[in-house]
């Protein structure tokens, strides 16, 4: 018996391009080009965008206009404008903004959290504490990323279960909308296949999305994995940005482009506008200066027969 | 209860990157160099390698010395050294060399078949049965590439009930050992998982093989699904050449070393070793004169954690 592929109808597509994509430029973005950016991805559809980081600019200058952009950004109803806050002061800033929701991040690896924020695991969540607290009196959602979630450059494969317990903390916080990131692009897809199912039998009150960056070229295929393990979340960015320019074999993000699309070839809704969504990563490309990893954004989208006169070359 | 992915133990790859890689390079390698790259392919571990192709050195001066590399590769014992024909001519000339199989193909499309070969389906078949005979006297076997299996680019999407009459008629000539070919890149997740049942449901005879061009970076994808619908055996080229390397967002093959890095992590055995593998990609490279798109190649294969006095940037 035939028994088809397993897939969602609909997938939610978050474009994280403003934020973890723009963050890793090395060219300062004016603010009107990130509000353009925000409002082309909102005009192409897409229902939730991470606008922006509320970090101490001493860290991240690029981010450094982020109540302006948010200011300044035009609002689409039902569109989830999104913000990302690494501690309660962040957070502080953030809900004065107005976001939709905001979202905190801690790692599955304990070297790799002390790295990024110069803290313990169980110090970030008890900054996520407080701000799920000041997040209930604002009346806005939080949602998280675990980042490093199968692979840590400095500890190796992370197991399943320090995920899972560090999941069941944050849903301990109220927090049941969670994002696993893999953050050097080292997963796979048994392993994001099993994962997935773990989710769904021990924490099954958690909506989990998926984060892929593509170092390796393999973030589409765990899409593939992920999807038929029943996932219906995934964070993208525009063009496929991120990660580090700097290092060879660039690792940049799941280009939201090349998932819109595949998503599309089979059959399955995102809202989202194709041929609008690589004219907003036509402008990223003029904005940032270098070309995007995106291979649709290279290659065109829909498969357009020639008709038999034309040229072809096997 | 945890189903895990349920996915093939063994995979067997098919590197056709001396044949299907090479044809498509401006540059005339010389025989040696293909006779080492096949060497090296060997040295690697990998089981099956298309090393040329008998056609009209007209058509395709790259193969001209097809005689003289089947003369000189080193064969292994175990490996398959495979040829590709496209009539019997060319069969006349391949069974001289003694290969292990030989490889016959045509188009699901009639027009793309016209324009490839410059006869129609049903003259390629013609072909095909004569080749059979052929091959029954010499005790070859036999196997047959349907290309633009998913997707052609004079006549577009490509029915599957086309493709299952192609095959039932190739498995009248006595061909099991079938592969599709997705010539152009334009193959999705649930297009390949349900060919791949659709096969197993009304062809349950033929060993299924798939063959994903990535001109869109979707051939890893279209692997995961053909794996989860249980195909286990694929073609792959070393560093992802082939296609046409003149056109922007060049879609080459899927590269072997990105394959069989995916399937170690995934713990599908292959039989190859990596290490040596981006060995003999570092050769080709330098053969080709041009960089390949491989990206296993560009970032490494394995996670090394860098411990924790390591500079990490996120």
């Amino acid at each position: 018996m035939i028994q088809g592929m397993r897939i969602p109808e609909y997938v939610q597509i978050k474009d994280v391009s403003p934020r973890d994509g723009l963050q890793a430029e090395p060219t300062i973005v004016s603010t009107d080009q990130k509000v353009e950016l925000v409002n082309r991805l909102t005009a192409a559809g897409v229902p939730v965008i991470e606008v922006t980081s509320f970090v101490s600019p001493k860290w991240l200058p690029q981010m450094a206009d982020a109540e302006e952009v948010m200011r300044r950004i035009e609002r689409k109803p039902g569109v989830r404008y999104s913000v990302l806050v690494p501690n309660p002061k962040g957070a502080e800033r953030a809900f004065q903004s107005q976001p939709d929701e905001i979202t905190v991040f801690v790692s599955a690896s304990e070297t790799h959290n002390y790295k990024n924020v110069h803290r313990s695991i169980s110090e970030s969540l008890a900054g996520f504490a407080e701000i799920t607290e000041m997040a209930k009196d604002a009346g806005v959602p939080v949602t998280a990323v675990i980042v490093t979630a199968f692979g840590c450059p400095y500890e190796g494969r992370v197991p399943q279960s320090q995920v899972l317990d560090l999941a069941a903390k944050l849903t301990g916080l109220g927090i049941l909308d969670i994002t696993l990131g893999d953050t050097i692009g080292v997963a796979n897809a048994v392993q994001v296949y099993d994962m997935m199912e773990a989710f769904q039998l021990s924490l099954p009150m958690v909506r989990l999305a998926m984060h892929f960056h593509d170092n390796r070229g393999t973030a589409l295929a765990n899409m593939v994995a992920a999807l038929m393990a029943g996932c219906d979340r995934f964070e993208t960015a525009l063009g496929g940005i991120g990660g580090s320019p700097f290092s060879p074999g660039a690792g940049g993000n799941l280009a939201s482009d090349d998932a819109v699309y595949y998503l599309q070839e089979m059959g399955i809704r995102t809202g989202i506008h194709l041929e609008q969504l690589l004219e907003a990563t036509r402008f990223l490309e003029s904005v940032i200066g270098h070309a995007v990893p995106s291979r649709v954004y290279r290659a065109g989208g829909r498969m357009t027969p020639v008709g038999p006169e034309g040229d072809w070359h096997e």
